[in-house]
């Protein structure tokens, strides 16, 4: 029953890879590029022009990216001056700002909010309502679950604006918010509702408002086997490049 | 100006009981059943197919159910194998994962995200934005207030999924935390930002992060009368089934 | 590509200023008054009808006003007696219900919700995802940041409905939580995550659960230059009526 071309809209310039579908009343702007075998489900809007087309007759939307494989979920909104890497997908009704990047495998759940002027790297899987404000900088295999937000001015308001920036593997539970400026290390497990307010270390865990060290990650054990249940990734797998070989060996191929 | 029948798309074997309004832009696909006197607005989605349809060309949707009197207000999108009973209704742009279970008068507030796997009682009303993680188990009367969130996974990213539990008649107010696995007993109320991290007992108030015992809920004196406002179904009965006939005399008829 | 005029519903009795743009797919309801040079995005709703309009063949809307200049991005939700003054803008996905007063150069961002019965003065910006319970009053030059939440009800569920009352210049940060009838007062700053369950003076800086006295305001030095920060007026002007003038002569022309 998806998949009509009931009332979809096609900007000019836009390039559709092999085997795309798009639904029922979805609209793609000018100049958006989406590669093979993605879906666009109903009711979305892929390169949606910045507020400048509304108030400059000579506006022209500049290049939306989104790679093969995409899964984009109903009622999704993406800004023109995106780009994400294959295998990209996202949950229903979230918003994504323009001159934001998102590298390959990334997930962004229903109702998160992307300011824009966002880097995310590759695994990066945001869950339902996540709200990333401008100008954040986010690392490899990023985990983070609802409600939580990066804000990015530190005495509002003010003409600062200086996102967080969060290390590889690090995961970050739901409702906690990181204060402007933060910058997060790698393989750090920031706890539901903490308040980070100042720099966390690699391997740190931090709980509480204000956030307070708790301890060391890697003493963390596992509630499925009889290891320590972080660095995580090998106990991990699901979706993951190391899905069938092992963090180990995945990562000995990754140097080469 | 509602209910003109314009761009409604209707699955196959949708049963309709009597009285049915659908708004304009609605669509209800295979194998939706809706009782008598149900609204459904505008620019709603009933029996949303699940990912499979997208990658298996054999997908069949399963039974979706949705009782007598339901009022689903606008863009509310709820999945297949979803089933509520009686008097049902959404605020707008909910969003409701498959195999979730209502019992009937329940409501589910404006930007609600229930990410399936979870079943409710009777008479469970969910304020805005309320999100629920999978694997959650709600008892009869209880309400959620904004921004809650119920989580699943202890040490995430992990392979458990195992959401709270929560007694009859217990209240969760604004923007709490309850972590993974953890039952919640009748006739409590969970303080507004408190992160819920252990059992909590009968009748407990608990507040803070993580949340503490504050005190006995008998002991909270009303603010519109000289009793203890609680338990509450002394002192609040609208839209409750002992609204006419007070609480002890409805308890009485319901164990005959 | 916007404004084809496909797909538009428009009531009776509506009056259109000169210089209107309306998008596709949006629907205004009966009795519905947009001022001049004013914007209204795809997919929007004005004057939704409020929920007697489903029982109550005699129904009828009453007067929703939207002032010059306004920009209403996609996906709003504005219900009847809303009423908006000059310059008034929305993100994506706002809900705004009945009996809602906004002043001139209102800003709700994306995803916002305001329940109703609510009165802002002029210049309060709303961020993404702010929440705002019945029976709220806002001063003028109030911003609040994303996941704030005001609520009304003191010992829930009962039939008190009383929401907080802000002054004037003052900033709530973050994910903070209003409880039901705080009096917070001018220019105050409410810090991320703060919990605040008592009456807040003028001047105040509070933060944590439940939310403590930390600082006068005037106590913070910028991180722009050596000028203490706030009040802010001093060191922020983008957008603000003093833009070209500064603060203190825009208020001795106010003082006339």
């Amino acid at each position: 029953m998806k998949f009509n071309r009931k009332n979809i809209t096609i900007g000019e310039n836009v390039k559709f890879g092999k085997n795309i579908r798009i639904g029922d009343n979805s609209t793609i702007y000018d100049n958006v590029k989406i590669g093979d075998d993605s879906v666009i489900c109903n009711d979305c809007v892929i390169g949606e022009p910045l507020s400048e087309y509304y108030t400059d007759i000579n506006y022209k939307n500049q290049r939306t990216t989104i790679g093969n494989n995409a899964f984009i979920r109903s009622h999704s909104l993406i800004y023109a001056q995106v780009e994400a890497g294959n295998h990209f997908s996202t949950g229903h009704r979230v918003t994504i700002r323009e001159d934001t990047l998102f590298g390959d495998n990334c997930r962004v759940g229903t109702l998160s909010d992307i300011q824009g002027k966002v880097s995310f790297g590759n695994y990066c899987w945001l869950h339902s309502n996540v709200h990333i404000g401008q100008n954040s900088t986010i690392g490899d295999f990023v985990f983070i679950y609802p409600y939580v937000v990066f804000t990015n001015d530190p005495h509002p308001p003010s003409n600062v604006c200086t996102g967080p920036t969060i290390g590889d593997y690090t995961q970050i539970a739901v409702g906690s918010i990181l204060l402007p400026g933060i910058q997060v290390g790698e393989n750090c497990l920031i706890g539901a509702n903490a308040v980070v307010t100042s720099d966390i270390e690699d391997y740190s865990v931090v709980i509480g408002n204000p956030a307070k060290y708790k301890c060391d990650i890697r003493d963390i054990p596992s509630q499925e086997n009889n290891t320590m249940h972080y660095p995580w990734m090998h106990n991990f797998s699901r979706g993951m490049p190391w899905e069938n070989v092992g963090y180990d060996n995945w990562l000995k191929n990754q140097h080469g």
